[in-house]
């Protein structure tokens, strides 16, 4: 057996730029030497489809918020069965775009559930694999919003039903996020997501190799 | 704003014969002038009947123990808050056909996820919304699976190796019940279900007609 391998995680609100950094980030990381594994919920795990498929059809408009903050830990729960801990005992660094901090902001904080009571809820789906390292990508939601925006008009994306949340509650996100980086400074560090992606990219992969040369 | 209604579940193992009693009980109470709705998650609530697709769809091979225990409380909050709450808020007497003590002594104590555990997750779902009253049939599991055998063989279903595993594990269920009644003597009481159907059926009215009448 050799060493098991390290479980990062990237955070933010919408339009921080997450998956440009994490595209850049496992390119560069594999270009070193390292073996990396990039995921997302559901990340193609059939059961964590299927439960997303409940959580995002829009015929579902009786979705009580509490039955909704259980589908994605249970969600989270299969992918993290299914795919995370394999890799991670097979030795992988493993990228892994959202996870409990995204529930503990959105649910817990923004829509008002409770950090506290998501969190028990999380702690039982993940079974004591919490992150080792969560980079936080902190950007102004009004800016964030605008360059969703400018993207989906780019490319004929749909305006999905969280964009369309009110400015608002994605101040009340980030307020969760920058509360859960009170939380736990030694986990999550936080890095400025208006900078030009080269710059958050040296930044984040500053970060990852302090970490994993720890 | 009338009286809020009562909030009674039924609970036990396999052929206790929850299903006989729950309907007699409901044909007595409204005899009597109760306005009764007789429930079983999921019920009809389409978002916990697709959560319940995906926990009983055989070919979800890979589902977690954690996973499915998410799910069961996910589909029952989803019942809970369209079907049983506003059942009581219209003053409705509610009997639910298993609730959260089947996932305390089902996935927490026999399948050995520990009923603390499952019980912080369903603390979640119900948000306070604890039954007023719960019936315990009690049968010995051997006689419970020789009763479902029999009404098996009636409808042509043959015995399988299941049925013999499953002995030690119902012997673990009966303990999980056993013990929640322990720790909650004052709202679980135990029906003795190896009696006839008429002595079941009084036992539980007069035990149901007590509660109400405090």
């Amino acid at each position: 057996m050799g060493k098991r391998g390290t479980f990062i995680t990237l955070e933010g609100g919408e339009g921080a730029g997450k998956s440009t950094l994490i595209a850049a980030l496992a390119h560069k990381m594999t270009a070193d030497g390292l073996e990396v594994l990039v995921t997302r919920e559901p990340g193609g795990i059939s059961i964590a489809e299927q439960i997303r498929g409940i959580i995002l059809d829009r015929s579902n408009t009786m979705m009580d918020s509490r039955t909704e903050a259980l589908l994605y830990a249970a969600a989270r729960r299969q992918h993290l069965a299914e795919k995370v801990l394999p890799a991670l005992e097979a030795g992988v660094t493993v990228l892994c775009d959202r996870f409990v901090d995204s529930s503990l902001a959105y649910q817990g904080h923004a829509r008002g559930l409770g950090i506290d009571k998501v969190r028990a809820i999380n702690e039982f789906a993940i079974d004591k694999t919490m992150p080792d390292l969560t980079l936080y990508l902190d950007i102004a939601p009004e800016e964030g919003l605008k360059r969703v925006r400018a993207a989906g008009e780019e490319h004929g994306r749909e305006v999905n039903r969280l964009d369309l949340e009110a400015l608002a509650f994605h101040e009340r996100v980030r307020e969760g996020f920058l509360k859960l980086m009170e939380q736990e400074p030694g986990r999550i560090k936080a890095i400025q997501a208006d900078q030009d992606q080269e710059a958050v990219l040296a930044e984040a992969a500053a970060i990852i190799y302090r970490y994993l040369e720890e």
